[in-house]
Order: structure tokens, then C-alpha cells, then sequence
């Protein structure tokens, strides 16, 4: 036989060869400038061997991308998405498909980063200004947020806020028996931990008797009633209590504006502007406020500054809020927002203006007219006479029977109960659809368009909105595509994202998001499913959501797995509530100690206050490791009330703590449970199992590890993974009763991306995700070798080996001349690339994560941008370069500063520009000089200002 | 009834208001500039009443994009898409998603123009750099080009070649027995007018005896064989012929180079380099040829020359053999590459690399070597034994069967005849596959494993692969997927398309092509389609050609339509074609004159040349006008020879002739038939129709009019169309006789982008078109009347009024200050613009276009450029600027060439780089300066530089 391969070694690569961006060879020389002969070696010293696997993964084999898109295709084949009229917060919409492609199809969207360096995402921050400016108008209230998780969520949110905002000192907080059921359920899990009471009451008979803090009406309600809550509301601010609103925004084009009837604080969703059912997300949720709250406001929010150049510039506002949430004292642990779907939101309106929404809703609303005029005529009872989009009818012991006939139609109704029937409308309603309801109701001969002649509109004439909206010239400036087009190209050509250059932002693992793990959420058969649909119309998603927690198991070593939480924040309150739910069905109602190393990350506390424990913080000794000594003896100060404790693994310094098999035992050996932030899990997959090594509770970040985009600041998704004995306390389904109750709207949370990290896992394999590990590990410590010479790196374990991530500090080099963290990271936009992780965990400092998807001559790149900066500093600290007047504190400099007829600076426009030779072939240019983010918060604008602003 | 909007009042604004730029309020400010009380008034002005349909267009009503994209789902899912196996120069392939997504599926690439102006094109040129590099390397050849129409029309271009560049006399060229059906057949139609005689030979025999020109090898063969055409090539250079390979990019990974065989030139198809079916295509085929013969090739070449400062730069190089093609000497008339398929083909290469390449081709071969194994096994008689991916089994009579029985098993074979089966592996082949051909073939009982143990390789070993290839390191530097993101970025980053701003060439119908428009082309159902699977496989595509083709015909008011001519180019050839057979049908063999007038593009005479015409030039006056008295002479002259007179309209200098019907009735008259060149259709779509106002055939462009993306340079789609006294004499299918042959390989050319063309007249409906055109006109009128005052404007028809563009005039500039409409156009680089069309139809003006797609605010911005531009002329007249040192002369300029420390131009930074303020927000940047067209001509690169060529 003459010399040929045979077929099994002719088989394409693996996909991880693609996802790992370094090659064999570039290994090789990797691993000589670290030190070690095999990755094997290196990855020995690295991570403890008392915490080491034995055994690889046990996940299916390997798939290659053709594979997983065609088992996805066949998952996606098995979903079924009928006409939707359920309602209940969700409601179909249409995707414009300039949007679909340019924004949630392009990775120069959805792979941003949150936009905490503000210069380099003026294009997203401009979006999210649009997304205020269009809730704000809606609601009629003065200032809103760049979105928050879900709106059962952001009802919980806006139910603290009032807690800690208004004057009433009652712990009742009254929610409208006609709210979203599971807004109801979400609160109900929120507020118990809080001691906060709820109160169900049928608000259109006025606000029940008594003290309370808070009310929160829903607008239209989720029977489809349309009240006017401005009795309730002033009823409510007499006693001192605070007004929440969940008001559907597309019927606030038609109706008056919840702050215009009394509300303090509006909440809901954004879902219907635009983007998919999801089964269940993500979507973005808002909350706007009136003036005086805003700096009591959860989440994020985009302001106006000015740059060096005294040019209006956007950020986020109120920043330190979030970045230093306030741990024990805090009252929201929310860090993600929903921003690709806030932005599609707001484009959404920027396609269509109020001219196009107010049409939508008028359609929308014409329909349910046309609908309910044809039921009654046909015999049927409708409960309401006032509505927007949603009928309810009465069909006595016949409303199984009517969804039945529905379904039959190829329509979903909504069973409300065995007597009603809820038929929401919505942008796609066609009359077709009508006529389809009323033969499912039994009713026959009713003629739509002659019902379209005499039936009149079922808005209350008092509530017939008014108050104008949306006037800001963004929403009337981009109707035509080829417009809208260029105004996502321009904003995006603004910002940094992955398909520009590295993001080394230690903690957040920012690595490749794969096309072929992307395309499937853009597939009708996944973005068509409502969340509340039949479950045999999901059976695609229930097979990959099975498929995913199981293999999210296996890499854990836990248990069981929930997908519900549809943030880190949110995986975080769910994990904490397991060991509560824990320790109270074993009786011990007392624990409710957590324990907190200093050095964690702010959300860890504030998690654990939502769950209602107390917070008690341990020492770190000064390589930010847990001071064991401290730690037992405060397990012994709180032995009998310990709860749990919190810790990060591999720890926020980037080191995998010898210790961690120690602190587990401590803790168990106490009574507690061990809780493992997740988010450093980009170290551990295939090599440690946190399930294995002690802990009882770990939350993963998807939106890290598995694979999901950043999507320039979320979507993020955060399941909760337990041992067995945690496993009966998960989330709950939001209509179901159980041990513990749902933490998101919808019962698989954000499950329109779950596709992404399924084939994730499905096309690395087991030794895929070893190999990525490995290479992060290799990655960090090879930019922590090439950076040693130039910057002290911080926090390294034994034989100065680091996790996946270094640490390099600038305390000594600021010291020394002057030069600080902020203007290496500002000098770094000038160079091309986004920052690492500022301050955090160690103020003065810089985290760098490279994660195993840069390739070699990436991550060459970077050091060389570094190293050239720590020559600029030396030219500095020599008096090369003036102390006050130098390239690093004037970055990032535009290309317009640097263009200007007079150059007064002691350095050139070349050095400014061009410090390295890569840079002449075509430079990232940041639309901004630095932010001034203090005048920003001094004086807050967090709506889009009027385009003079911008005038020179 | 409380008042309000019945339901038909609140559906969507139709999609026209998508497409057409100018809003209601938009258009009335553009008539009153115009001075126009309304469009109809304008219109009635501008195109004479003798043309004017009477009717609207009878089209079914205008469907929204959700409907549209509906309906095009559901013809989707009338095709169906078996594993192909039936080859015949198309092969299933895995296009990498990456490269889908960032190249295929993103404006950035798909809306961008052809690179005459290469300054804003050095991205697109930089990947068709490397399409010709690979194709040079594979072939083993000097100079390859930037890739033709499809491998059937190469080699068609490929015999013209040898015939114009060899020295044998003789008109014999040779086809092997064993060339691809398709590709004798458009050889057939190509040769006959031309008066080539084709000689089919059996070229494993040797060379038959005689006299040639040239011959062509098909390599490997459509049997399947593999031959060593080394002594064919020895004995056709000893009698002076050329040698034509048409051959395989795969196989020549494994197989030796054509060059280094003796091949002059090679010719084929690089579709299986990730580019799917699409029923027939677009692909790009390849033509590359031995040093000495690239200034003979037809098409396009990419080469490298130097920028204003001395940097490598790229452009089309020998560029004046296209613009002025040679006119009635021409031998080719091809203008359009398949630029967007040749860029997916290289970056194949780029995201595979050699190796990787040379795997999927060792895999390909290894299963071909395998089924033929088991089918030897099973009794089956195997005709060849040396091949490289196809397998030619011969099972007398059984032939049907055996296909019919493979088809059961999800696989298509190829029926070669009643006695032969042909089975083709690919990229995509797996054992399962094998297995199914197998049990097909009624062969059981064979175990692929052992088989793959057991056979050798089917190559012979003279052919085996020696010489090199791709080791350019573009090929090794992007193997991750994160490194071919950016890579892709960075190269569209560096271009401007219509996803940046407007294109305003004259001629060339910039419009938008809507993302609906272009979402189906890659779902697999429309994607997946072979062009040779059966009928009762493709009855989705069949039913949506059959639509199109009706709408066409009714838009042009002819009979029937052909959609085969995947170009411009090659509709012209296919309508002189039909005129040519009625003719002769007719018995008058002796009309062979063809009339152009000298105003006509140099096209025009090419093809009339291609269809065995004799081109005789009538004389235009100055305003470009046909001159009649000339054209009545010409008639004269030429009565009983006169065969057709080709003719723009509205003419190319962009004015409705008033003359046309007379023009028509003097040529018919004479026995003459009327070809219109349907270039500027979008001045005439649903105001009149050619084939009602006199005309006997056209060709239209549908990546003008009718939205298909330029894609950098092609695909267009060329449609011919014909009134009925000539339906029976458009283009053939390949594989069946009729009174004209095919001009294209595939029976319905590149049928895979039709439902971009579909889609919009889907959408668009009578009334949308209608006021597409009037929206052309009116906006071309507007920048007419406020460029007039500012650059005097040629052509204008009754009451000054233009058509759908318009030519303003710089001769008298140029005169008086040296500025020249190449600093007009580079200047408009800096101000963000692609240059409008430069001296066509004459030299020394500009032609501009704005379509309908263009919003006020965008065509505004244009005029302040153009108007800035003037004044900054005036100052070079005034002497406010230097004469030979201004920012005219000195553009486009570079962010690097404005930011060098020294600057020692009399003009100031800021003057050359914010002309005007907008540019402040968001300034695109040339990455080149100015290009020296000469130098690259005179010192032609057409493959990558090696890197050291950038270096400072």
C-alpha cells in the first residue's frame, strides 16, 4: 500500500482549535518564555493538586460546527410557534431586519464589553441614551435606566427602592391583584427575605386601608383592564407610601403617561419594541423615575459629560454605585443590564418614531376592539369594558376548551383560569387571527369589517394620552434603511468590541463568541416561542435545556442545575436562597451569618442581604488570600448562626488559594454551606470540580465561561448549580408553588441564548474545554512573564505562578511620577486596545485576563503596547516628558485634537498618534478625549440633550 | 363612534417608504427647489408622452417584508436539498461561519462598488489579492486574475485568449471528450459566431492530427479521470497552439500544477472553496495564465502600486482595457467579476491555510478511493482508475435505477447515461455517505473501515503534487476564529460601501439592497439547491423564477424573459444572439451590421462583435443625441445588411432622447431589430417599457435596478429580455439542443441571489416602482439644480430637466485652475464620498447618480461637499492656494500623512482633513493616498507582496 492517511486522520480540526487562539507552534514558544516544558507542567504548579479532577469530563463527544448547527436545526425543528395571544407581558413583535443584521447579527454589537470605559462606547452609550429618552417620554417620568433583567425583576427592584427612598416606615407593600402573576411570584420570593409584607388587593376599588411604603399598579393589568390609578395614587402619597407603575410601554403611546396619573416610579418591559419571545428572554426591562430618586436608582445609568475637550460626552452616571456596590448596606445586587436588548428597543423607536409606534399601538388596540366587539356579538362575556390589547372572556367551565379549539387554529390563547380566556393582541395581529379566536369561541357570522365600522375604541376617554412624546430629532431622523443603516454603522464604529481587538479585562473572560454558536438565536424556531407556551410546543428547548444543565454538571461537580437566573447577581440571591431554604427546613432558622472575604466583589454582599443574612467580612492577608486565622475565629464568634460562607475560586487576585479544601471543611464542620462565586470558572472547567472540592453552591456566569456575549453589557445568564441536598431548593416556576420561588419572570430565564453555550460545550468536548483552561492559564502567565520586567505583578502563587489572570501594579510607578492607573488605561485606547480591569480587586492596580481565544501575535501585540507605555512613564519619571502635558495624560486623543492648526503640547502629534509603527495601518481612533466623569455626576443629563449641545 | 382609524388605515407605511429615502416632507422641499408643483408635473416634463405607458404595471399588490420573507420560507421549503453527489464542476463545500456572517452576510462587503477607486477599496483589493495569489500558486501559473463569471465562460474567454495570442492560424480548437458538458456547451455558442471550429478529441489518446489553435484539458475530467496532459501540451506548443487546464482548485492541492504541466492558461471554478450551489451560482471562476500573456486576459486584474507617499498600494491594474473596452476590436466584452464569491473563496484559503486545504482534499479523495474500493468489492465495474474525487461506475442499463435508488437513500448521483452512474465526494462527504451509494448500487457486506485499511490512494504518481503553494503568510496568520473576525474588520474598515454613505456613480444605480431582500440567499434551502439536481428538487426556486421572469417581462413590456446571463455583459451577448438566429431563421444570413452610436458603451460593441456582427458607429451630437439625419445615412448605407442598432436609454448621458420611437421605426424598417440596453432601466420602471415603445430586446441589470449588492464587483445578474417573435432564441439549457445555445453553465445562471430581486418587486408592488423611478428622477433633478450654480451641468433635456443622473462639467475648470475631475474625486475621499462615475460618457466630467434610496439629509451633504469643493477650487484660481500643492491635489490624505511632526504644505492640517464640520463626528479615513496608476502598469505585482514591501 503506498503512503496515505487514513479517513480518522483526515477529519477537520476540532472547533477548539478555532475557539483557542494560539497554534501548537505558538505554544511552544509560549511555554519556553514561561518556563516550562508542557502545558501539563506548567498547569501542575499552577493549581493545587488537592483539588484536581481525576477523571476527565463526561460529556458527549466532540461536535464540529456543520454537527452542532445540524443537531441544533433538529432541536429547533421540535419547537413549535403557533400565533401568539397570551400575552402576560410577552407580545409578538417584528424585528426590523436592518436591525436583526446590524446590530444583534453583528458582533460588533454583541461582543462590546459594559461600557465602563466610556471613551471607547460612545456608540452603545448614545443607544442607551436613546433607550432612556424614549422610557422617560413614555412614562412620563424624569429619569430612567439603561435597562434592568426582567420586569418581574425590576418590580422587585422598584419595590426596595421605595423601601428605602420613602418616608412611610410600614413593611407592607401592596401589589395589584391584578399584576403579572409572575411579577407577583418573583416579588413575593423577593420581598419575604426583607421582611417585607405583600399585600394582593384589587386596586380599582381603590387603595385598601391602612400602612404601607409602597404600591405597585399594574397598567394596563394582566386581565388587559385599563385603570385610572390616580385615586390609588394619591391615596398612596398621603400616607407617605410610593407609586410603582408596570405600565406596557406600547400602550403608553395611547394612553396618559403613568407619571402624568401619580406614579413615583414606573417599571415593565421592553420586550414588544422589537425584540423576540426568547421563550423567555432576554429582554430589557426599565424603571424610570421622578426627579429626586434617581441617585436611589438600581442598575445603570447613562449620563452626559464633557471630554477634555469640552465636547458633551456619554458615560455612565453614578458609576461608583455600581462598581463599589455598597456590599453589606446594599439593597440591589444588580450589576448587568440588558443592553443589546435595550439598544434593539431603542432603535426599534429610533425605525419607527412616535408617529410609527403610536400607529402600531392604535392597530394593536383596533384589533382587541374588533375582537371583543366580535365575541360579544357572538353571546360571549368580556370582563372589561376598558382596554388596551387584551380581551378577557368569560366562558364559564369552557376555557380549556376554547384555548383547545385555539391551538387547533394554530392560535395561543392564554387559559387565564377554567372560566376565562385571555386573547392579547399585538403588532402581528392580522384579522385572520380574529376570525380564528372567534371560531375557537364558537362564534360565527361576525363580519370584521363591519365590526371595524361600528365598534368604537376601549380607551377610557380620561386616560387618552396627551403629554407628547419622543420629539428628540434621533426618532425622526432614520425612517428610510438605508438611513437606519448608516446610523448603526456609525455608532458602532465608535466602540472597541471583540471583532476589533483583545479585551484583557481580568474577571470578565471576555473570549470568543463563535458565529456558529450565535446563528441558531436568530432562528424563528428559537426566537419564536413564547415563554409561557404549552410545553409540548418547546420540546427543542426543554431537550437543550436538559442537555445543558446536565453538562454544566458534569463540569461542576454539582448536582443539579437551574437556568433561571438570567444574571451572574441573579444566580448569586438564588444560591443564597438555597442554603436558606436549606438551613430553615432543617430548622435552624438562626442561620444567618455570611461570611465575606474582604477582598470579594461587591455583588457577593449585597446577594447575601437580599437573602436576608448578615453579612460578616473576613481578613485577607495582604496576597488577598483568606486570613484562615481570621476566618475561624469568626466561625467560632458565629458557629451557631453560621450560614454559609462566600468565596471566589480561583480568587478575585487571580491566585487558586491552597487553602480552599481547608476553608470548606471549616465551614462545613460549623453547620455552614460553602457558596463559590463562579465567576473565575474560566480557570477550573476540566481541571477542578467546585462541586468535588467542598463546595455545596456555586453560580456560573455564562455571559464568561460558556460562551454568551457580553452584548457591550449584557445579556448576561447566571444558573445556580447545587449539590443534592440544595437541589429541592432551586428556583421555582413562577405558577407553581414550591420550596423556594422563582427569581426571574420566565422559567428558564434568558433561554433564547441557552443555544449559544450548548454548542459551546457541544463542540469542544471534554478536552476542549480542558484545553481552553489551559491555555488562559498559559495565556496569563505568559503576559505576566513578558510584563514582569516592565510592571510589578502582583499576587502570584507558588513559583510566582498566576491563575488566568495577573495583576500588575502601578501604585509605586503613580508614586513615583504621577502617572495613574486611569492614564495607562486611557493611553491603551490611543494604542487600539480597551483597558483591563481597573482598581479591582486592588485600587492602584490593573487586571489583565487574556483568555485562551487571543492568538500569540494578539497578545504580542498588547505587551508591546504596555511596554511601550512604561518607556512613556520613563520618559516621564527622566523629565523626558513633562509632568502634566504628556501623551499619557492627554489620552486618548481624537483625531480632530490631534489635527488642530495650533499644537501647543510639548510632545508631537506623531508621538500622540502613532507610538507604535502597527498603529500607521489603520488605527482605531476614540470619538472622544478623556471623560470628565465627576462634572457628569454633578450635573446629571440622562436624556438625549438637544443637538446644539453638540455645536461648536 | 367615538372618531378613529379604521384597521386599513393602520397597516405599515409600505416598504417603498423603507427603500425610498426622501420622506412626504422631504419631497416637497425637493420640488420647490426643483421648481415643481409635483412629481407628476416633473415627470411629465421629463419623459417625453410618445413613451409614457398608459397602464400601471399589472403586479400582485405590494406584500410587507414579513410577508415577503413568509412566502420566500415557504418556497424555500419547496426545494430540497439531498447529500449532492453529482459534481460536474460543482461540489459541496462548508462555508465557514465566520466568514457567512462578517463577509457574505454584512453590507460592509455586500454593498460595496467595483474598486475603480481604489483608494476607498483597499480592503476588497487586498482579499481579491489573495484570490490571485492562491489561484497563481494552485495553477502553477505567473498572473491570475481577479476572477470571471463562471468556469463555462472562462473557458469560453480561454479559447478567445489562445485565438488572439497564439500564432497558429488555424481556427481549430480542440475540447477534451472529457470536458464538463456545460462547458462545451457554451464553447459551442461562443465559438460558432466567431467562426472556431471545435474539435471534440479523446486527449488520452494524445493530440488528434491537425492543424489547432489551442485545446483545453479538462483536469481532472467530468468522468472523473485524472490524466497526465504533459505530451498534449508538447505537441499542441510544436504546432503552435496554446494549451487552456480547466481545472480543479482542490484537486491541485494534491495534484501537479496545469503550469507546470505545459498549461498556458488555466481556467475554473473556485465554488467549492465554502461557496454554496445556490442552484447554478454566483461563483467565481478563475482564469491564470503564464507570464507574457496577462496583458491579453480578459477581466480583471489586481495589482500593486505606489501611493502619493510611496507606500505599496493596491488597484485594478491595466484598468483602461475595461473602462474604454476595445470597442468594435474588443474580443471580450466582460466588465463585472464575482468579486464577493472570489473574496469568500480566498478567505477560505486564508481560514484553512495549505494544510488545511490539503486535508480536506486528501479526505475528499481518501472517501472517493474508498466508495470505488466497495463498489469493486460488490461486482461493480469502475471505469477509471485514476482520479481524484469523482467515480465513474458502469452498471449496464442500470444506470436510472441506481440513481433512483440513491435518491431513496437522501443521495444525488449523476446519471451519466443509461449505462454510467458518476459519484463525486467533497468537503462535506462522510462514511454514511459511502454507505448509502453502496447499498445503492445493491453492494453489501463491504466494512468502510477495512476498505480505508486496504486501498491505496487513486492518484498516479507522476501527478503527485511537488511544487508548493501558499506560503504567503496571509495563509498561516488567521487560524483562529477570533483572528479572522478581525481580520475581516479590519479589511472592510478600510472601504467605503453604501453602509457608510452614498455612491453616487452615474450609471451604476447605488441603491439600497434591503436586508429582507438579502436574508434568504443563505438559508440552506435556497443555498443547498445543485444546479443540475432535479426539477421535482427545486420547485420552490422554479415557481420564483417563473414569478420573476413574468415581472420582469411585464415591467419591460416584453414577452419573455431569460435569467441566465449571470451578467450584464452577457444579456447583451445572449440578446445579439437572438437577433442573430431570427435573422438567420429568416434566411437572411447577410445581416450581420450592428449600429452603435459613438456615445455607447464600449460594451455594447463588444458583444455585437462576440455575436459575429459588424459594428458600425452613428455619429451623436453634442448633447450625445443619436444624430438621426447620420442614423438615416447609416440605415442607407447598410439596408440588407443591417441586422440591429443598439441604444441606451434614457441615453448615457443620462437624458430621454425624444427621438427614440423614430429611431425605432427607421430600424425596423430597414428589416433591423432594436436592441435598448436596459443599463438605465431605473429611469423607466413603471413609466414606459422599451419593448411597448419600439424595442425588440433588452438586457437589464438586476444589481441595479432590481437590488442585488454590487458586491464589490459583482455577481450582477443579466437577464435578457425579448419581444415574442424572438422568445425562441434566448440562451438554451446546457444539456439540451435548442435553435441558440447557453451562455452561462448553469440553466438559470446564478439563480441563487434571484430572490434579492424577487423580494423587492414582491415588496415594492406597481405603485412602490413607479414611485421608485419618479423618486430617481426628482433626486437627480435636485442635485442638478443646486449643483448648477456651481458646476455648469451637461445634457439637460426639455426645461433643463435631466433624468435619474446627471454630468456635471469641468473642462473649463480644469482649464483655468489645473484642477482636474481625478482632485474632484480624490478631494470627495476626504469629505467621506465615494467619487461619482469619472469622464463616462465624457472626459473631463463627473456623472452622479443619486437613486431613489438616498434621504434629503444624505443628498444635502453631498452638495455642501461638492459646493466646499468649489470653493476651494475658487481659491486655487485666486490664488489662495498653491497651484500645485493644495488639498485638491494633495487628496485623499492620510490621518498618518497629516499627523507627521513636520508639515510643510501651504495649506493647514485641519483645511485638509475638516473641509466642513460634520466631518468632526465620525471622519472615515482614506488608508492610502493618492495611487500612481502608471507605475503599477508599467512595474504589474498581481500576487501578494511579501510583507517586507510595507515596512517603513
Amino acid at each position: 500500500m503506498t503512503d496515505r492517511s487514513p479517513l480518522r486522520d483526515l477529519s477537520a480540526p476540532p472547533f477548539a482549535t478555532r475557539h483557542i487562539g494560539p497554534s501548537d507552534a505558538d505554544r511552544a514558544r509560549m511555554l519556553e518564555a514561561v518556563g516550562y516544558d508542557s502545558v501539563a507542567d506548567l498547569v501542575a504548579v499552577a493549581v493545587p493538586g488537592a483539588i484536581r479532577s481525576a477523571e476527565p469530563l463526561d460529556l458527549p463527544e466532540a461536535a464540529s460546527e456543520e454537527q452542532a448547527i445540524a443537531e441544533l436545526r433538529a432541536l429547533a425543528a421540535r419547537n413549535r410557534t403557533p400565533v401568539s395571544m397570551i400575552g402576560l407581558g410577552y407580545h409578538d413583535t417584528v424585528t426590523p431586519a436592518v436591525i436583526r443584521r446590524n446590530l444583534l447579527e453583528n458582533p460588533g454589537w454583541y461582543t462590546a464589553y459594559t461600557p465602563y470605559q466610556p471613551e471607547i462606547s460612545q456608540g452603545r452609550l448614545e443607544a442607551l441614551l436613546n433607550f432612556q429618552t424614549m422610557v422617560a417620554d413614555l412614562t412620563g417620568l424624569d429619569v430612567a435606566g439603561a435597562s434592568l433583567l426582567d420586569e418581574a425583576t425590576a418590580a422587585a427592584e422598584a419595590m426596595t427602592l421605595a423601601r428605602r427612598a420613602g418616608r412611610a416606615k410600614s413593611p407592607v407593600f401592596v401589589v395589584d391583584a391584578d399584576a403579572l402573576p409572575q411579577t407577583k411570584a418573583v416579588l413575593a420570593t423577593r420581598a419575604e427575605p426583607l421582611g417585607i409584607e405583600l399585600a394582593e388587593a384589587d386596586l380599582s376599588a381603590g387603595l385598601p386601608d391602612g400602612e404601607l411604603f409602597g404600591v405597585l399598579v399594574q397598567y394596563p393589568g394582566a386581565g388587559g383592564r385599563l385603570k385610572d390609578f390616580r385615586a390609588v395614587a394619591e391615596q398612596a402619597h398621603a400616607r407617605g407610601a410610593l407609586v410603582v407603575a408596570a405600565a406596557d410601554l406600547l400602550a403608553l403611546t395611547l394612553v396618559e403617561a403613568p407619571g402624568t396619573l401619580g406614579a413615583d416610579i414606573a417599571i415593565g418591559s421592553s420586550q414588544r419594541f422589537g425584540v423576540s419571545f426568547g421563550f423567555g428572554g432576554p429582554h430589557a426591562a426599565y424603571m424610570s423615575v421622578r426627579e429626586g430618586l434617581q441617585r436611589q436608582m438600581p442598575g445603570r445609568l447613562v449620563g452626559v459629560s464633557l471630554d477634555g475637550d469640552g465636547r458633551p460626552a456619554y458615560r455612565l452616571a453614578l458609576q461608583t454605585r455600581e462598581q463599589h456596590i455598597r456590599r453589606e448596606k446594599a439593597t440591589s445586587n444588580i450589576c448587568t443590564a440588558q443592553v443589546l436588548l435595550a439598544v434593539i428597543a431603542s432603535m426599534y423607536a429610533v425605525y419607527h418614531g412616535p408617529e410609527g409606534l403610536r400607529r402600531i399601538a392604535q392597530r394593536t388596540h383596533r384589533h382587541a376592539a374588533v375582537l371583543a366587539a366580535g365575541l360579544r356579538e357572538g353571546g360571549v362575556e368580556i370582563v372589561h369594558d376598558d382596554f388596551f390589547d387584551t380581551v378577557l372572556a368569560r366562558v364559564p367551565g369552557r376555557a380549556a376548551e376554547v384555548v383547545a379549539a385555539a391551538l387547533e387554529q394554530g392560535v395561543n390563547l392564554r387559559l387565564a383560569d377554567a372560566d376565562h380566556v385571555g386573547v392579547s393582541c399585538d403588532e402581528k395581529t392580522t384579522g385572520e387571527h380574529l376570525r380564528a379566536v372567534w371560531e375557537a369561541f364558537g362564534v360565527s357570522g361576525v363580519v370584521l369589517e363591519d365590526l371595524d365600522t361600528a365598534t368604537a375604541d376601549a380607551l377610557p376617554a380620561a386616560l387618552v394620552r396627551t403629554t407628547g412624546y419622543l420629539a428628540h430629532p434621533v426618532f425622526h431622523s432614520h425612517r428610510s434603511e438605508t438611513a437606519m443603516l448608516r446610523y448603526l454603522r456609525r455608532l458602532q464604529d465608535k466602540d472597541i468590541a471583540l471583532d476589533r481587538s483583545m479585551i484583557p479585562l481580568g474577571s470578565c473572560t471576555m473570549k470568543l463568541n463563535a458565529t456558529t454558536e450565535m446563528e441558531p438565536i436568530t432562528w424563528p424556531e428559537f426566537a419564536g416561542v413564547h415563554p409561557y407556551a404549552p410545553a409540548g410546543q418547546a420540546e427543542g428547548y426543554l431537550e437543550l435545556i436538559g442537555d445543558l444543565e446536565r453538562w454544566l454538571a458534569e463540569v461542576t461537580g454539582y448536582d443539579a442545575v437551574s437556568l433561571q437566573p438570567n444574571a451572574g447577581s441573579q444566580g448569586e440571591f438564588a444560591g443564597l436562597l438555597a442554603i436558606r431554604a436549606y438551613h430553615r427546613a432543617n430548622g435552624e432558622h438562626e442561620r444567618d451569618v455570611c461570611l465575606i472575604p474582604s477582598s470579594a466583589h461587591g455583588t457577593n454582599a449585597a446577594s447575601a442581604v437580599m437573602a436576608g443574612m448578615r453579612v460578616v467580612v473576613v481578613a485577607c492577608d495582604e496576597d488577598g488570600n483568606v486570613d484562615v486565622p481570621d476566618l475561624k475565629a469568626k466561625i467560632d464568634k458565629h458557629r451557631d448562626r453560621l450560614a454559609a460562607i462566600m468565596v471566589t475560586y480561583p480568587s478575585t487576585h487571580g491566585v487558586y488559594e491552597e487553602t480552599i479544601t481547608e476553608i470548606c471543611e471549616l465551614v462545613h464542620q460549623a453547620g455552614g454551606q460553602v457558596y463559590v462565586d463562579g465567576a473565575n470558572l474560566n480557570a477550573l472547567v476540566g481541571l477542578a470540580k467546585p462541586g468535588a472540592f467542598g463546595a455545596d453552591v456555586s453560580h456560573l456566569n455564562l455571559h464568561k465561561t460558556f460562551c454568551i456575549p457580553h452584548g457591550g453589557g449584557g445579556p448576561g445568564v447566571g444558573p445556580v448549580a447545587v449539590r443534592a441536598h440544595l437541589a429541592a431548593y432551586l428556583p421555582g416556576h413562577p405558577f407553581e408553588d414550591g420550596p423556594v420561588g422563582p427569581v426571574s419572570a420566565a422559567p428558564h430565564g434568558s433561554a433564547g441564548i441557552l443555544p449559544i453555550s450548548w454548542a459551546y460545550v457541544r463542540m469542544m468536548g471534554a478536552e476542549g474545554l480542558k484545553a481552553a483552561t489551559e491555555q488562559a492559564i498559559l495565556s496569563a502567565n505568559y503576559l505576566a512573564r513578558r510584563l514582569a520586567p516592565h510592571y510589578p505583578v502582583l499576587y502570584t502563587g507558588r513559583e510566582g505562578v498566576v491563575a488566568h489572570e495577573c495583576i500588575i501594579d502601578l501604585r509605586q510607578i503613580t508614586k513615583e511620577t504621577g502617572v495613574t492607573v486611569d492614564d495607562v488605561a486611557k493611553r491603551l485606547i490611543d494604542y487600539g486596545f480597551h483597558a483591563p480591569t481597573m482598581s479591582f480587586p486592588v485600587a492602584g492596580t490593573l487586571m489583565i485576563e487574556p483568555t485562551e481565544s487571543e492568538d500569540l501575535a494578539e497578545l504580542d501585540r498588547f505587551v508591546d503596547a504596555m511596554v511601550a507605555i512604561r518607556e512613556e512613564i520613563g520618559k516621564v519619571a527622566s523629565g523626558g516628558y513633562d509632568r502634566d502635558d504628556n501623551p499619557l495624560r492627554g489620552a486618548p486623543h481624537t483625531a480632530e485634537s490631534l489635527l488642530a492648526t495650533e499644537w501647543s503640547h510639548p510632545y508631537t502629534r506623531e508621538e500622540a498618534a502613532y507610538p507604535v509603527a502597527s498603529l500607521r495601518d489603520g488605527k482605531y481612533w476614540s470619538p472622544v478625549r478623556r471623560i470628565d466623569q465627576a462634572y457628569g455626576d454633578r450635573n446629571l443629563v440622562c436624556s438625549c440633550p438637544p443637538l446644539e449641545a453638540y455645536e461648536d
